[in-house]
């Protein structure tokens, strides 16, 4: 039986506990958003004491089971105000599932301004002093854990920006390579562990036991089936595997919402510069590699290493949103210099979205001339220094709106928006609005069906069946979340019914359950519902899920659109919840 | 019948406009909040084009009631994100009033960056380019525009922090002086004004006709007895005009309700430098002077000349508030430190009780040290360069606590608090957690009645009749600013049931109306409610109406209390409404 860890950050000291009834049986998303529901106090301030960070892999983690190992990170958001779940591969996650952790919860925060760092193996919990990791970045972080408590252990941690508390910090995940290209991007949960003085937490788990099977035998059947869903489909077999998910860049461009210039157009002039085919010619001219997963039993292998002219290592997890939000949406169309601030951004522990997002409101303000790559990077540079605007940038784009006085921020609920215009992708422009994470794609990706023709035939400029294919996604998005399932799993599932019964086998065999897929949609709604409730007391309200005005005005290439759902649409996505 | 004047700042253009039936009769704070109410979306970004800023006299500005010339400005607030009245004394509100105007609605913003000037005379309306004033402190900005249009206009005029749009821009008004010491502070409207690129209003009302009034006697009568009721009683006839509000230091302190570093104690040690009484001797050795007036007809005087060590003007309109923010509140104790403070304040168009909570904030955060005066007055000056730190400290206390990572911050709808502390001076707290303004204190200002035993005898530090005390003055207030009456009337008023009357009287023998006391309460309510009614469409809920957790910590000094009111007991308080 999976116990809860409490690490009490106030005392620096831990304790087991029994899962109680109310987070029996959850894990990832559904445990993260159930705990801070139950634990925070809503109208707490986000770098309070009383704010929680919490950090639970998915009920399929550990197990055999493709694509399961991912892991999810909640607590009150410092960027949205919000809950909020950011998830994230990596090594972690499946080691602490195997060593029975069904979730760290971190609590309290200490007087003291130094930070600590947790280890957690079969032996038990340390914490160990961690002024000498202050002030590095991820990448010399997890070099020097990896050093100290051997290659390979699972290492997650927080750059020079959480530790300075900024809203757009994230949290890094050594990969299988001890880069950490990982994250959990967005909502600025860098901050909260920041806060808390947790440089990082280290996990090993050798010496621990395999995941115990209900059905050993049932479980392997499915598995080896879900395997097969996996590497069959185009997305997921072929097109992410190939170019990773920068394969959209000419998809997108080429549909018309890649959006451009801080969100004016829809196409970039340069976007086969920048596109997944363009990364793949330059990573086999320079000796990198165009396939690598971000945890063992990951079949899509969409992450790569990407080498500079001179053939050393630059960066990985360099992904279609990132290349998006630093070059399409800033006009900086060098691949190398967005390669360099998606490093920097891993390395000082930012979110990529956010990060472009804001240094497009920064051009926007005239402190950056557009498509200035050398510009861009001296700026986000800062933020690894004391100099202010570097506290502006990373605190996101809605802050730096605010410091600007620029009024044209593509924000929802204070979270820059991500790489898809929602005038022409009607279907995510909705998960904009509506979800309780603010801004996001991954929340409801309507993308998979408005453009990738997954799981119907949907029109991405048009309103009618976006409403239900926003409400459904988010349902189905929340419920995968949970599972520890990679979110490309979806492609898959939407086009195949037997591909959600596959999980829902996987998980009765697991467990000795006997859920039906009925079930799994029952759990995204429970889930959706903690996280509405939440939001709700900490008094958010439907006029919070509106897109900036701006939106009303016609996208200026190529299509004749504009964002013309009502206000009552809008509310209809996830009104009955 | 006087007419609303809209100007459209787009165009650069003017209309005239009868007031429709929703604002007729309506001026101040009941025009300004009824016009935001009914003409701006409430989700609208405060400095996009939807915004309106709204001037408006009060409905006895104009006449010789005394103390009758204050003027609201309205419109959503770039802090808070709400609707906001500010009010100011100086001379435009009179010569609005006798120029026939009873609003002016400013709309709309121009693509250029180019600022502009409006001038408003009997001769009509002209609009000017701004260029020459462009960059200019409110200081200077007055000063040529008293030698353009002539000594005495009304001007009403932004700084550099207007300019750049930063939320804690304020508005300022020229005084008989032609001194901006007199300002619409609160909530960044200055930010409002700038995002219209509006850089002054300039109103000569030379040749314009008396106010008319509907019965000229009667008028005169009531007005010699409301002359007689602020004159004879002890705070609006004898400590305010000897004294200024800054007589508040000692009895504030007194109370045990002067916040000191960051609302930590409620006694600053050094008091006695920075109060009221050593004001007036450093003004008497210095050849200042004790007693100004914000507009003519004044009969409080409150204002005055505080000259610098060698004899020279130093600042003006040196109010108790801003002593306590820029001083207790960060523990800095040389008079002239925060004198100096004051003035860069009013020339940047800064409001002082945001940059003492903000700067308060950036002590805590570590960037200045506690009690530095001169490191204070270094950032401060920061605001009028390109410098990012003036970006930060500009924005005000909830932003620079999230650009620095501070979670001890004293803000309400993220409005800076000012200067009681609310454990032990409840009355006002319930005020700061429930106006619709955010925490304010001119909203409902308890204090009259717990500290200055106006209009009964409160206990500052329970709860008991605290609820009724907030409620009962908030609407009350909401009718004073619609009235353009300076709010230290209200003590007085509080202490005398005639006094009520009397500006009845004077309102109906302004307009021929028989209003009774009644009519004036249900107005403040009839204010409270669009007010509410906006924020609620803005995203406000119940939640927003919370002091921040570490008021339910003990105040360290001298009284043991805490912010021990239930939710359910602060949304008693106008939960009526």
């Amino acid at each position: 039986m999976a116990k809860i860890l409490r690490l009490d950050m106030a005392r620096r000291t831990f304790r087991w506990e029994e899962a109680k009834a109310d987070y029996a049986g959850l894990g990832g998303r559904a445990l993260t958003s159930r705990v801070i529901k139950h634990e925070v106090p809503a109208t707490c301030h986000p770098l309070s004491a009383a704010n929680k960070l919490v950090v639970a892999p998915g009920i399929l983690t550990g197990t055999s089971a493709a694509n399961s190992g991912r892991i999810s990170v909640g607590g009150k958001s410092p960027l949205t105000g919000g809950i909020k779940e950011s998830n994230s591969g990596g090594l972690l996650s499946q080691k602490l599932a195997r060593l029975g952790v069904q979730a760290i919860v971190v609590e309290g925060k200490p007087d003291t301004e130094e930070f600590s760092l947790v280890k957690i193996s079969k032996d038990g919990v340390e914490f160990f002093p961690a002024s000498e990791y202050e002030g590095l970045g991820n990448y010399r972080t997890m070099a020097r854990l990896w050093q100290r408590f051997g290659k390979g252990v699972g290492v997650m941690s927080i750059g020079q920006a959480g530790e300075k508390r900024l809203s757009a910090a994230s949290i890094h995940f050594a990969d299988p390579h001890g880069r950490p290209g990982r994250a959990a991007g967005r909502g600025g949960l860098g901050a909260l562990m920041g806060s808390k003085k947790l440089k990082a937490i280290v996990v090993d788990d050798r010496g621990a036991s395999p995941v115990a099977l209900a059905d050993p035998e049932k479980f392997k059947a499915a598995a080896r089936k879900w395997a097969k869903y996996l590497t069959e489909h185009p997305v997921s077999g072929q097109a992410l595997p190939t170019y990773g998910t920068a394969v959209l860049i000419n998809i997108v461009n080429e549909a018309g919402a890649l959006p451009t210039k801080n969100f004016r157009g829809g196409r970039f002039e340069f976007a086969e510069d920048i596109s997944g085919e363009r990364m793949v010619d330059l990573i086999k001219q320079r000796g990198g590699k165009t396939k690598e997963g971000c945890h063992p039993g990951c079949l899509i292998q969409c992450s790569q290493s990407y080498h500079d002219a001179k053939g050393k290592y630059l960066t990985s997890g360099f992904e279609y949103e990132t290349i998006w939000a630093l070059g399409a949406n800033t006009l900086i169309k060098h691949l190398d210099d967005i390669a360099r601030l998606d490093r920097l951004c891993d390395d000082f522990g930012l979110d990529t979205i956010e990060m472009g997002v804001t240094l497009g409101v920064m051009m926007e303000g005239g402190v950056i001339p557009w498509g200035d790559g050398p510009g861009a990077i001296k700026m986000l540079k800062k933020v690894g220094t004391n100099d202010p605007w570097g506290l502006i940038l990373g605190n996101g784009s809605a802050f730096a709106g605010q410091a600007l006085g620029v009024d044209r921020v593509p924000a929802v609920k204070r979270q820059g928006l991500p790489a898809y215009d929602p005038r022409a992708e009607k279907g995510v422009g909705l998960t904009y609005a509506t979800s309780p994470m603010g801004g996001d794609h991954t929340a409801g990706y309507g993308v998979a069906t408005n453009l990738l023709k997954c799981g119907g035939v949907g029109d991405p400029l048009k309103k009618e069946g976006n409403i239900e294919l926003s409400r459904n996604l988010q349902i189905a998005t929340a419920a995968i979340d949970s599972t520890g399932l990679c979110l490309f799993v979806a492609f898959p599932v939407l086009d195949n019914a037997d591909a959600l019964q596959c999980i829902v086998d996987m998980i009765n065999a697991r467990y000795g359950t006997k859920l039906t897929t009925a079930d799994v949609g029952e759990l995204g709604r429970q889930v959706l519902h903690d996280e509405l409730s939440f939001n709700h007391d900490a008094g958010f309200t439907k006029a919070h899920d509106r897109l900036p005005e701006f939106f009303k005005e016609n996208l200026k290439d190529p299509h004749n659109v504009t964002w013309d759902f009502t206000d009552a649409e809008i509310d209809s996505v996830l009104g009955d919840l």
